[in-house]
């Protein structure tokens, strides 16, 4: 394995497992007021087209990445639309 | 330009232009409270390693789609840290 390739797994893995952290904090403080829901339903756009991009490439690296990114940044983004949503209902209540 | 060039431009595109929205966000609210510190780090060290990569491969499009998002990343990641750093000095000002 070359140096450029190791250079290139190491890239997809910061760039995978970058989100993490994010989960992490998201899920145990519940709270994601700062989080832009503009960016991660964007990322998650993005992902798809890479992971869409991967299979048509066949290339297993852009397939795994994306799609372990997919699953922590849709991580993220479910607590972003449940937090707005019970938000809305707490205003809406009389 | 082939279909699977153009999905890999539109995936770029999104997952680079991503992140405009949370840099907008967080320098106009000025609160990076629910942002994970960690995983904007690891974030810009992958993107770092991807444009290395991307230098290292001669590949025009990687070494523009991560320059990019390294400075939208790491203008969140600034507020993230100056905004830690004031928080600091406030809990230790008598």
């Amino acid at each position: 394995m070359s140096a450029i390739t190791v250079l290139g797994l190491v890239a997809a893995a910061l760039t995978t497992g970058a989100y993490i952290p994010q989960v992490v904090k998201t899920w145990r403080s519940g709270s994601s007021a700062d989080l832009s829901m503009g960016t991660y339903a964007i990322l998650l756009a993005g992902l798809v087209a890479w992971l869409a991009y991967g299979i048509a490439v066949d290339d297993l690296p852009i397939i795994l990445a994306n799609a372990v990114t997919i699953v922590l940044v849709g991580a993220v983004l479910a607590h972003v639309l449940l937090s707005r949503r019970r938000a809305a209902a707490r205003r809406r209540a009389p």
